[in-house]
């Protein structure tokens, strides 16, 4: 006997007759004995509805009111699969976020979770046996008893939350995928899906561009040790064994359980990038704090940042990458603080990309970035910026290079399929 | 400066444009100074989808689920509407029925308002000129915390209740009649619209096949004392003067304020009827029991009752009337009991229709049914069977000549325009 929560996203809910298949990967669960909460998003297309709505009402809207508009999205799965559980002959009832409650900050619209009492739901398991299905994306800020909702995707933090709350022994999240990847399997046909992934992994690559999971419910696992087991909706219920040590997919979790760690793990790409160069800065004590304070109080997130000295030997040149999406704003940004900066130009690329390779097994192996380097070079791809932490590093390239790139160091990292 | 109640129903908010259409004719009482409670129903269709997933899920489906599945209807409106609001500089925040609370019981799909706390609301008037925008059809059951709905037209109710609670100087329905006729327009041309109408007349005229309001909305108006005003919401918001004694539409509201009651108010009309004749029954004590009783228990409502001398001179032939949709099943209900009631055959009609003639003049004037008896034989109209009570009278006739039988009548009794 296992506690299980299990969360299906938009697609796996779509229609009625999806929920009843979802129904029956429940039923599959229940019959195995297993505890089982589960956690919805809203029917697909549903969530985009509410928001249009709400914007067409006022492109400006109130967060409070945007948020009570959304989350009624999930509250309808929720009854629905509550239905269609029960006409399996399954005890289940439906939970909103305020029912539980599932306490948040008062951030509507993308509020964090503070704390869930779990007491109920598993007392309903043990007394009667009842599957508890969940909205997921809301809860409630108690003072206010307003509704609030985390934000998009926010789905996978509640599933995760919930797990913490109720001490599950996984959270499985069935999505449109059957796994993580080495790397995008589009890109690389020969990419390997991993059995085990570590949190710091599945950190570094969710937010290099991997899009299997949230990162917030990553770092929330991490920090509660919820194990994470990503699989797939499309799977028939009925083709499963409960009872598999590990069915299909990939299990998310700490180190310790991963016996062999690989060196490199995965490789994560992002061509959402845009590079930045600010030239011939004055080399004084301040000067990085006159460039990165102006851009993080214009709430642009800068990455990559490489220090240089400048071609006259006396001055400094600045490179860092930001999102592509706030191109524009940063270079306006720093154009108007030209004066306290003190800078001789600027110039800037958006046909770049960051490739990324992660590994917790880097920390104990020497060179595996110089490897790297030499390969690239061998096929010709010119490196704009590195950076590198503990368990991975990033190289900025043009994004021509892109694909080459990831294929090269997949193949020079052994991580292609058999 | 008054107090009011704006209750919008499905049509009034089935898009955004409409919705921006409500929050103005709300500006128009906000500006003119008054303190307004808004009360909306789902987005026209929305709550039809919604029961029709519920029912596609499971068609024995739980009603808590499906109320948990249906309220989000309204849900939906009421942030949408508080946006739209705000958007025209109103201050507003949506309410659903769990946060007010509105108590009911926990009959789930048809549960009954047990209580309604208005103090919030009236001290957010007070304090911040609050328009409170409330989800209407819905409330919560406080032992369980679960959400109830009040049945299909529940919003009309919802209003009248919220009005009760925070002594509101009037509860105005918007609905896409511009009142309450002296009866059905699309029958007699010449039908008024009538300034004012008691609450009981209402109550007759509604559960006589008058579909302007809910008759559960009516007799809360009438426990309660609360003034209802049905008007127009097709009407341009501009085009109102929010200070004008009484705009266009029927105000249903106590005795004492209709100061010259009219003999006769309004006829109503039905052709959802069918007509049921048990004929030479033994006379003996019991045998209405025996017919009625298990009618009851079948949950068949049975409306008009004629009892005479059978042809025979020595039995009796009974004669009653069952909504249409309840036709078949009563016809097996008598069969089967047939040896305890004792008669000899059963014969029965469903092209028949019931015409009601309505007035609280009528208590006090003699006469008023033997003139429609006198004029409808004229047109050579048979009545199959008649039932009073003190403010109307009921007749049953062929269906074919109920237009006739009411336009009649509408004249016979004054009603017609000038």
């Amino acid at each position: 006997m296992a506690r299980l929560v299990m969360k299906f996203g938009g697609t796996s809910v779509a229609n009625i007759e999806r929920i009843r298949n979802v129904a029956r990967h429940v039923k599959r669960e229940v019959d195995a004995g297993h505890e089982v909460a589960v956690v919805v998003s809203a029917m697909s297309g549903k969530t985009n509805e509410l928001v249009a709505w709400a914007t067409e009402a006022s492109a400006l809207h109130d967060a409070r009111e945007y948020d009570a508009v959304v989350a009624s999205g999930e509250q309808v799965t929720s009854g629905l699969l509550a239905i269609a559980l029960q006409a399996l002959g399954i005890q289940a009832r439906s939970w909103q976020g305020w029912q539980i409650p599932i306490k948040t900050s008062d951030a509507h619209a993308s509020a964090r979770i503070l704390g869930i009492d779990g007491g109920e739901l598993i007392k309903r398991f043990k007394e009667r046996k009842e599957v508890a299905v969940i909205a997921g994306f809301q809860g409630i800020h108690e003072e206010t008893g307003r509704i609030t909702t985390l934000g998009r995707g926010g789905s996978d933090t509640s599933a995760v939350a919930i797990a913490a709350a109720i001490h599950a022994d996984r959270c499985d999240i069935y999505t449109d995928v059957d796994g993580v990847y080495t790397t995008d399997p589009r890109v690389v046909p020969k990419a390997r899906r991993l059995d085990k992934v570590a949190f710091e992994e599945m950190l570094e690559l969710a937010s290099q561009g991997a899009k299997v999971l949230q990162v917030r419910s990553v770092e929330l696992g991490m920090v509660h040790n919820v194990r994470v087991f990503v699989r797939s909706s499309f799977d028939k219920p009925e083709d499963i064994d409960p009872n598999a040590s590990q069915p299909p997919g990939t299990l998310i979790c700490g180190e310790e359980e991963i016996v062999e760690a690989q060196v490199v793990t995965g490789i994560a790409f992002s061509k959402d990038e845009a590079q930045i160069s600010v030239r011939q800065i004055e080399d004084k004590p301040g000067v990085a704090a006159a460039i990165f304070v102006p851009l993080a109080d214009a709430n642009i997130n800068v990455d990559m940042i490489v220090q240089n000295v400048s071609e006259d030997g006396k001055t400094t040149d600045l490179t860092f990458t930001v999102p592509a999406s706030d191109y524009v704003r940063a270079k306006e940004t720093i154009s108007r603080s030209k004066d306290t900066i003190g800078y001789k130009s600027m110039d800037s690329a958006t046909d770049v990309a960051k490739v990324s390779v992660i590994g917790i097994g880097m920390r104990s192996h020497a060179g595996v970035a110089a490897q790297a380097f030499k390969a690239l070079s061998e096929r010709n791809i010119n490196i704009r910026a590195i950076t590198t932490s503990e368990i991975k590093f990033s190289l900025l390239i043009d994004a021509a290079y892109t694909e080459l790139a990831v294929r090269t160091l997949h193949t020079l990292y052994g991580l292609d399929q058999a």
